[in-house]
């Protein structure tokens, strides 16, 4: 019997889950290719921008997740193009064949036809965004403290974030928290608690995803951080000054977006059927039309629960979408089934998303919990989820740290140049 | 009676060491100037280049040092020029006059007049330095894996260290151990233990500053790890393809710079004399000549000890003058004292470089020790010396984990652009 070739396109975690389940399987010879060497916890990526934790305490280079199996072979590339008649994917780095193509590429952020707006509003899905935000946060209080000009003082000292979803409402918290803890004592001309921390969003409530009495909790524990929460409006545009939202603009220095978010262009490769956001649209099984041999999981994939319902871009659903495929792989390989494939079931054990220092909301079925309590879920579910002891352990004790001290461990402006002759 | 200003310029070990002695003084009014926001521990910087810390662990933010004392003050600017006769340093945010200034904005890289081998051969001084220089060893193994070409495998494979101190031996070991340990394991195509380390140093023997015995034992622990190490030998080129020695040419995809130091330009605007490095010839008391107020410290300083002899540019020179101008400034502004100024004196305590696992030369006076205990009292002196618990803590918990397991914790290849649009 000869192996099958399993390509697995990003090492996130769809690509990884899908990974470990084929770790150690003879009958597969598995390729991880990312142009990233590591694979990246991004739930507790905001916590790297707020200068809480250091880049590596939240990623593992993939390479060493997988150098226990024989049959992993790790690559670090960018994939260009996928060509499904001839089962191959086309990296900056040659050609690999695949009998099963797993595609796990994710998504990035989206502005809505605005891509200028990068430039003044970077998105936090990458480590190198995260530390630019932790640049641009740090910065702002610095420049504050040196001008003499007060309207220049307060535009530096107001942050915007676009987008109340979790990772705008965990930034939000955070910034209020550093301005008031952290920070207080450190500068001479600004008071750091004059800081002001504006959370906008589109809809009528923050946290959407979770129920209506948990959003509401969330917006008043923001309120009592001092973070302002303007609900049902829109950003209009973004510059080096600020942020327009209809006929109102804030001067501010730091805005961080968390609103939009766009599929790799990747998808497009497979000449399947995408809806509006470059989702590839996948069937129950998670395979594109036509391919049974080739799987998108992920932000990349466009999948629908058992009611038919979109299911949402988190990490549970790519992690269980990864392991599902996997599953199938090993299966099939094996030679054991030839029968029809199961479908895929999405089960939801719940969500968690915290604001600040022991406030937190967590909500499983019907079963709802905020503060204190809520808090130490989220904590604990997230130590739990982190790859590897020594990341668990290290995160652990910077929470402990932190929680003890109000101190950020990691509060460092470092320059974007290495050279001499620059500086 | 009125405050002193004293303004000292850097944030590094001279620069903070007068900083700390001066703070809580009531009779001065402190600023403390540097371009960065940290003050940086950098005999450890290398492992920060060799994955093996954060740069968070080696370096503290300088407002958070100093918030305690009223009297401090920290400012983000780039000293630009310094008008000894008005009494004012100049930075790019406005100027600040002085009664008393203490210089102590250190050295960088040189480069003998080459300054276009930079940009093939980092120097390490710097966290963007660091990062860089691990981002290019790390992806030296990855480009080796990918290619099928022999002799650029070997290209990828070679690493040459330019310069036989402390810091290339220091970074010989790490990178020869990295490959035979951490990363044995991780790859398919290459075997990263046939990865060749050369140290190149122009002198006939390495860590000159060391008694010969020590010099002799640190080459054969280098070479003991696979290090090839090249006496008597000069670069006379290096370029992206490699280094050339003479008539030699080798092939070599990375390579560190970790021989000449050049003090900072900023010197030049004292008027003083200067020696041929760029150095400020100070007298006895560290000032220059007909400035007793102005005082220049650190590696930016060309003092000399009782014998004549010229200081090392080492820290603990560093922190030592910095404490002793301190003194003298706190005295006088006191208005106790108005005496000649005792000159300064160095107490040398000894010296300690490392070579790798339980491997080490340590010398103090006619004390010499080499081996595990010289290891172990590299280790303890080292994190006695960082600063803050925060920072001695994790520290001492990376190196313990790393040397259980052999792992470095700090494995990410983290590209440089922040944006979607450039991926």
């Amino acid at each position: 019997m000869t192996h099958k070739k399993v390509v697995i396109l990003g090492g996130g975690f769809a690509g990884i889950n899908a990974a470990k389940v084929l770790s150690g399987d003879r009958n597969c010879q598995v390729t991880v290719i990312d142009r990233g060497n590591h694979h990246l916890f991004q739930p507790l990526l905001y916590q790297v921008a707020m200068a809480g934790l250091n880049p590596s305490d939240i990623a593992s280079p993939i390479r060493s997740m997988l150098h226990r199996y024989d049959n992993m072979f790790t690559l670090l590339a960018a994939a260009k193009d996928i060509d499904v008649d001839r089962r191959l994917v086309v990296t900056d780095f040659g050609e690999r064949e695949y009998d099963y193509l797993i595609v796990a590429c994710g998504a990035s952020h989206d502005y809505f036809g605005n891509d200028r707006w990068e430039e003044f509003a970077p998105g936090l899905k990458t480590i190198p965004q995260a530390t630019e935000i932790r640049r641009r946060v740090l910065m702002a209080f610095e420049s504050a403290e040196r001008t003499y000009d007060l309207d220049e003082q307060t535009k530096c000292m107001t942050f915007v974030l676009v987008g109340g979803g979790p990772t705008g409402v965990e930034l939000a918290g955070a910034i209020a928290e550093m301005a008031h803890n952290t920070l207080k004592q450190d500068f001479r001309t600004i008071d750091a608690t004059h800081a002001k921390v504006i959370l906008v969003q589109g809809g009528d409530r923050i946290l959407k995803q979770f129920p209506e009495p948990l959003s509401k909790y969330s917006k008043e524990a923001l309120e009592s951080l001092g973070v302002q929460v303007r609900l049902g409006d829109r950003v209009t545009d973004i510059t080096a000054d600020g942020v327009q939202i209809g006929d109102d603009f804030i001067a501010a220095r730091t805005v961080i977006w968390a609103a939009g978010v766009k599929a790799n262009p990747i998808g497009k490769s497979l000449g399947a059927e995408m809806d509006r956001a470059g989702q590839v649209i996948v069937g129950n099984d998670l395979s594109i039309a036509g391919h049974p041999e080739v799987f998108v999981v992920g932000d990349l994939a466009s999948a629908k629960d058992q009611e038919g319902n979109a299911l949402p871009g988190l990490a549970p659903v790519a992690i269980q979408q990864g392991r599902y495929v996997a599953k199938l792989i090993r299966r099939e390989s094996a030679g054991k089934s030839t029968a029809p494939r199961a479908p895929f079931r999405y089960r939801d054990k719940g969500q968690v998303a915290t604001i600040g220092r022991r406030r937190a909301v967590m909500q499983s079925g019907r079963f709802r919990l905020t503060g204190s309590l809520a808090w130490l879920g989220w904590l604990f579910i997230h130590i739990l989820y982190l790859n590897g002891f020594r990341n668990r352990f290290f995160v652990f004790l910077s929470w402990a740290w932190s929680y003890v001290t109000f101190a950020r461990g990691a509060r460092l402006i470092v320059p974007k140049q290495w050279k001499n002759r620059s500086e």
